[in-house]
């Protein structure tokens, strides 16, 4: 049961740790050709999702391939949407799309509050994959927060602006409300049901967190991500949560008082500033801009070291500010890993 | 020759004003049934573009309809990369696209540097403009901000990261240099020209300033905004320039040193901390969600007051943080205007 590799678990904690831990958003993905491979042969991305087989395969292959320090499930978060009753389609390079959108208290109404029977392909996929891992390294579970759940349910497909979901939170505030506490319920029962099947610690990603004012994140946002955690810590207070909110440089001073252990950063954000403004009772992760594992492996090796400098030696998981894209080389991010994996402070 | 109303002129210079000026991003266009009227019965966008009587039309459209203190000349931020050789396509909601992009050096050689005869049709729309405007109100001209500029003319398209953009800076540096001073030189003509042609104040946008880590902003983006800066103001001292950078919260006291009047700021960005970064010798410009414009006039008047207040009387241009979404109605538009003219500092 114990863990051979727990760095990140021990870093998230604000424990000592030999070397600076490493994990990679979408490490699980189209970057490494072995995915590709054994998608190719298969179905669209949500039946992949839906395939406790495929999953669990997809999500080992960064651990045996890039040499990362954990693993992550393979999943979506658009499964919370899916599982309270709204159905999405990935359309191939647009993302998702959603036939039926959240309009008024009806629809709201309508959707149910997710729990194990909605997910759990999700749950199997977690339990293969931990016998799989054989306790090697961690396995990360997630889901989206609050908001940008919300933002997806409203607005019913990805957009620059997601200005339909903005003007449901400007026109309909209490609607809003009510539509979010019912994804904050339906998320506390997914990830305790995660941690529960074996996931050993949880991110929450808030990808259109940039998008909102600092008021409405407040309101509509942080207030909902505040819930999670304290609900995860009261039922699982030894499991780590990280909270990466995308573009909300504006509320880390906030986000210093969640009930969570680490805070993920974008590279727009100042590793310095934000540092002072999360404090030291936090780790922090993050934030190399993914397009540096386009350059030469000097560049990258100049940049990463200039990272971990910066960030020192605890209290740090290293990670991208943002997921990896798909056309970034497997050696590039490989070498990126080695770079964190080697660096000694001195 | 004197403009009857020159708020805007004067907030940008630190002058006192009576009362705060207002003009919105994007108010010439798609919001005002007038515009659509018209628009329906042409071409598309490229075309309405390159119509002097069309955009000199609807450029005026807001001064008359909405009451805001500017006309800006109704144009596109793409003019230059054609100006330069690139063409482009307007695709219908997908937004514009490149059939041709820089790629490597002979790309980058094969672009002209704009001058006159590459957009005298914008000339045109401004003479045409001017004299239609009568000197009511200013009327503002623009261009895209180099680095903007290059995201396009490398990626082709719109994107949400503009990763081919940022691939290019990473492995090609030189060659991004040279693209971006090719870039810039043209702008400067542009800006000149616009000036000369009659243009009372400058407007630089840099769109996707956002998506850049902090060195690379200062390295690729704000190096070539400061030399236009410097070059206009070297041959029109007393045109004030506004420079706008959405997104790049984390440039803001660099900016301060920027040779330009004003600095526009997006609903993201504090209102107190940009001042402090920006310091008091530059005005600011901004910085109302353009979400909150779906609320109702009751919320609209609360908010819009709370941001005149933070702002306070002097050193200060009413604006959105982002252009007027289409789907806005026209009324709350006006609400939103009437609500700043009222609006007295006690």
């Amino acid at each position: 049961m114990t863990l051979k590799n727990d760095l990140i678990i021990r870093a998230a904690l604000g424990e000592k740790v030999e070397r600076t831990p490493v994990w990679l958003m979408r490490q699980a993905g189209r970057i490494l050709p072995e995915y590709r491979a054994i998608r190719s042969k298969m179905g669209g991305f949500i039946e992949l999702v839906k395939s406790p087989e495929f999953a669990c395969e997809v999500s080992i292959q960064p651990v045996d391939i890039l040499g990362v320090d954990a693993a992550i499930i393979f999943s979506d978060i658009l499964v919370i949407p899916e599982a309270m009753g709204l159905s999405y389609k990935m359309v191939e390079s647009k993302g998702p799309w959603f036939e039926k959108t959240i309009h008024n208290l009806s629809d709201i109404e309508a959707l149910g509050i997710a729990s194990e029977e909605n997910y759990s392909y999700v749950l199997d996929a977690i339990k293969l994959t931990k016998k799989e891992l054989n306790n090697r390294v961690p396995l990360i579970g997630f889901a989206g927060a609050p908001w940008t759940i919300f933002a997806y349910m409203v607005e019913g497909s990805g957009s620059k602006t997601f200005s339909q979901a903005k003007k449901f939170l400007y026109t309909q505030p209490e609607l809003s409300h009510r539509l979010l506490q019912k994804i904050t319920d339906s998320t506390i029962n997914y990830l305790r049901s995660q941690i529960n099947t074996g996931t050993d610690m949880i991110q929450l990603f808030d990808s259109w967190a940039g998008i909102l004012s600092s008021a409405q994140y407040t309101e509509f946002a942080l207030a909902y991500i505040s819930k999670i955690c304290d609900a995860l810590k009261k039922s699982h207070p030894n499991t780590p949560i990280t909270v990466f909110a995308k573009g909300a440089f504006f509320a880390l001073k906030e986000m210093s008082d969640l009930n969570c252990d680490t805070i993920g950063l974008d590279w727009n954000m100042s590793i310095k500033h934000s540092r002072v403004d999360v404090g030291n009772n936090k780790t922090l992760q993050g934030n190399m801009d993914p397009c540096l594992l386009y350059s030469d492996n000097a560049t990258i090796k100049k940049e990463t070291e200039k990272m971990l400098f910066e960030f020192g030696p605890n209290r740090y998981i290293a990670n991208l500010g943002h997921g990896l894209y798909p056309d970034i080389e497997k050696e590039k991010v490989i070498y990126f890993v080695e770079t964190i994996k080697n660096y000694k402070h001195s």
